[in-house]
């Protein structure tokens, strides 16, 4: 019974799944001591002084937000050393990724993405009714050559994340270097660095910008700089591929108090470099926490990493669930994603993960 | 030049242009005392209580928004009598534009608008290449005669705003049923009911929802509830409406600090009922300062006035800018509309035009 047809693509489409809120968590459950480790969010926060900015603009909440955007274009500018017209600004990076198919891709046409990467590359592709290409991944890692190979002449966009979501694997600029030379000039990549500030030694995706017109890099605020809550990405690209992005984007899709605290978390390098540290910590404890309990893992330069428990992925995150841990399966067998929390979080995830496998819970509580 | 082709609809778009923000003005003329009425905000910015939301949920700002929206979905409910499965929230109404049409009207549809209505309509259908169906306003008003004998084979959705914005032009409820009776129940409308607030004795779109399920009812909280800035609206229909559009919505569309607000705002009636209150009193100031110019202005059931400055519209916006004035050109000739501020800021504006129209000025200070 349709009496009003959705489009094609629309009715087929099931929603993104979020991590479940702990707000929801409670209310189901009626307990409040709650750990989530479900949505890769920054276990410090975020930086006070954007509190400070918030607060400071709480006359302005009756204003539109500016739709250029001038403030936090600004700030990007000043830090990433590009020009205003080569920024889109964005509701979130998932704002930007369903702008960049919107934009370049159509009905006739084809997305390529890795396997076990980010869900949202497919949705966005499957929003427009477009052609799907999964690519197989390697141990759990892009398969770039095999990407390369597997564009078509209808391929108009490729969405690549580095380090991948929700795998946590990253790759060289080598193997960069080496793909871009196989991918047409009228392709476009997408560059998704939701996770790069972690380990951003790794990966200079600025210089490839420089050289490829075709490359669209795609930031968040959402990860280490602490402000899931408030939706801002931006996504830095050629000025042409920008001019496009920007027709397409809604003029006030970042809200006012969003812009503020944007530009008050870029600015404050130290809660990055404060965020880096308990990472790196967290990290540490769960991987031994996992060696600890006979549990492989993938390597990660994320803030997350997937753990391969040896049984049913969805019953064990729902026993953690019931224990009042929040993580994340990812449709993955036997594999579950767990952002890295603070100390404590961390030790009370690995305790209630070797109460619900039935492992020796005598040598799980990893120090970092 | 176009080594990156964009998809047809998108690389003829042109970008919504907001109205100018006061920020950027001020860079522009190096001027500070700034009178903006071009954007159809509440001159009284928002209510007390929606500051202290906010404020009370600043150390959630590293956290997720809850993507189902329970909160505000719960308030929702409660005011206006509908159940959650009814509402999608939105970014702003804008992003509910947005998704109508993509859920709704592909490549080979129609959609159907009125001349001298919001400019988003023609952006959104624009943007997927869909045919737009302009209908001329009578009146500077809706033709609902004219809008119903327009529909086509392939017309599947059609936008109407009550209160139309520029105009501030209104229907009533058997007009509207009469329309309605005419539209084929696979047709979806959107009543887009940005400014209901103001005069909410007008009309009751509710009882249409129950009897038509292709009605989208389209609020916003940026115009009577003063949370422009924070970028909230939502949408009430059928559930199998509403369950098509949230598969299009992106899952964390509306800020957490945003949800919030728009909760303690819904709640903070005593806040519309002062607004309301400073807008008629506004209103009457407008209209008596206009008559006293000797110029013709549209009746207005909205937070604005389209007036007939009686000279070039361009012109006249650029002369008012350089007083500090900012009002907005809507591409209707000879004519701006003016978004209704308080005493002061309503007296600086009529001061001024008369002042740039060279029109007697003794007589021009309406007072409320």
């Amino acid at each position: 019974m349709s009496f009003v047809p959705a489009n094609e693509g629309i009715s087929k489409l099931k929603p993104y799944q979020p991590g479940k809120p702990i707000s929801e968590l409670e209310r189901e459950l009626g307990i409040t001591d709650i750990v989530k480790l479900a949505s890769n969010e920054n276990p410090l926060g975020c930086s006070d002084r954007v509190k400070q900015a918030v607060v400071a603009e709480l006359a302005e909440i009756g204003r539109y937000p500016d739709g250029g955007g001038f403030i936090l274009k600004d700030q990007i500018c000043a830090q990433f050393d590009v020009t205003a017209d080569c920024i889109t600004l964005g509701n979130g990076s998932n704002d930007l990724l369903e702008m960049f198919a919107r934009a370049f891709v159509s009905e006739k046409d084809s997305v390529v993405y890795s396997q076990h990467a980010f869900a949202v590359y497919a949705l966005v592709t499957q929003a427009i009714n477009a052609q799907s290409i999964e690519v197989p991944a390697k141990g759990f890692a892009h398969d770039l050559d095999a990407m390369a190979a597997a564009i078509q002449n209808n391929t108009k966009l490729i969405f690549i994340a580095n380090p991948n979501n929700p795998t946590g694997t990253w790759f060289e600029e080598a193997e960069f270097e080496a793909f871009m030379q196989k991918v047409p000039a009228s392709v476009i990549v997408v560059l998704d660095e939701a996770y790069v500030e972690y380990f951003p030694e790794n990966f200079n995706s600025l210089k490839f910008l420089a050289q490829y017109p075709n490359i669209i890099v795609s930031r968040t605020l959402s990860k280490c700089y602490g402000l899931a809550a408030l939706r801002v990405g931006f996504a830095l690209a050629s000025k042409q591929v920008t001019d496009f992005l920007n027709r397409i984007r809604q003029p006030f899709n970042v809200n006012h108090l969003a812009m503020v605290a944007a530009v008050a978390a870029l600015k404050d390098e130290d809660f990055i470099e404060q965020s880096r540290i308990v990472n790196k910590a967290g990290m540490n404890q769960l991987e031994q926490g996992f060696q600890s309990l006979g549990l492989d893992y993938v390597a990660s330069r994320a803030n997350f990493i997937l753990v391969n428990v040896q049984a049913d992925a969805a019953q064990t995150f729902n026993a953690l669930l019931k224990e009042g841990v929040i993580v994340r399966p990812v449709g993955i067998a036997n594999h579950l994603r767990v952002s890295i929390g603070t100390e404590t979080e961390n030790a009370k995830f690995l305790s209630v993960l070797a109460k619900v496998l039935d492992l020796a819970s005598n040598a799980v509580e990893g120090k970092a």
